[in-house]
């Protein structure tokens, strides 16, 4: 009750921006210095100072406000430069870097078990994984010149190798005590893409 | 004191193979009916009627049997048939297959998250990221007749990327709304090793 009247002269007034940001920056430093698990409403608001009932009326849940915090759902497709190589590295470089934050570290693994144990969890993953991204990434392998690649390519399988090898990347391969070289990931897919579909 | 007493009686016979499986059965049983976090050594011990100190001789911790348990140490390279991209083939199905499993899809996600806890966690985590592979991977690579596949070829990077792959398709793709059609990761990857280097 008194958050809800503590909240009450909130409603109906336009959206504080500010606000925003800071419930943003107390998630994304809790993940990053106290990891997924104490990332809990009730710590972001203490650190934000921002009453849990104002952060719920701006995220509908936990997860949703952590997946806001760490992977914008505004992903844009990389500019295109007209060489393919650099081109695909470019998607590589857009998902190494969405993954590379402290904070990005901490959340990805709570928020694959979070939809694991409530998959109703994760209604806003598939922007995530590159929703807003797949149209551009489609375009761009639509636009090279005639022949230059193979016909029968299915850009939506081949944009989840390229995301799935970068998660390797970032989650998985530090584990493995093997050094990691460069990444051959764009190198895989453009080479995969120009191949003569001879021996297949 | 009194786990130690019972269980002295054990020391130094021959390691009872019965035991070994009827924990693995009942971690596996676990882990695919109640999920990571409840497949505690005191939930194990409980259902496989063995006793605490009997598991921790067998598995230094919870960690170490449940990777035991959803995947064996011992991956054995697939058969070689000649034929490059049914044999490439056979490694995604390898992968595909290891994550198949209830117990499988419960344990992996938590293993992830807690050997990000704990980066010491994962001693055996590399054997089970392919380190027992790699070798039949090498060699199938370097059996094909010359000239078929570029010379400049990271296979370990490869196979990373196959990995990275199969782990979108099973624990990422089933969030993101689209069907899943089949996979494309075994073409892809024999298409890049087959492709004319040229256009690089």
């Amino acid at each position: 009750m008194i958050n809800t009247i503590r909240s009450t002269p909130e409603r109906g007034r336009p959206r504080d921006d500010r606000i925003d940001r800071t419930v943003i920056a107390a998630t994304v430093e809790l993940l990053a210095e106290e990891g997924y698990a104490a990332t809990t409403i009730r710590a972001i608001s203490r650190r934000a100072g921002v009453p849990a009932p104002a952060i719920y009326r701006r995220w509908t849940s936990r997860v949703e406000l952590i997946e806001s915090a760490v992977a914008p759902a505004e992903v844009h497709s990389p500019e295109v430069t007209g060489n393919l190589l650099a081109d695909v590295q470019a998607y590589v470089d857009t998902y190494l870097q969405m993954y590379a934050s402290p904070a990005a570290q901490a959340a990805f693994i709570g928020l694959l078990s979070e939809y694991q144990r409530n998959p109703g969890s994760n209604r806003s993953v598939s922007l995530r994984l590159g929703q807003n991204i797949r149209a551009g990434f489609r375009e761009l392998l639509a636009a090279q010149p005639p022949g230059t690649i193979t016909d029968d390519v299915d850009t939506d399988a081949l944009l989840d190798i390229l995301i799935g090898a970068v998660i390797f990347r970032r989650f998985l391969l530090p584990f493995t005590g093997r050094k990691s070289g460069p990444d051959e990931i764009a190198t895989t897919i453009v080479r995969s893409l120009t191949a003569n579909p001879g021996p297949i």
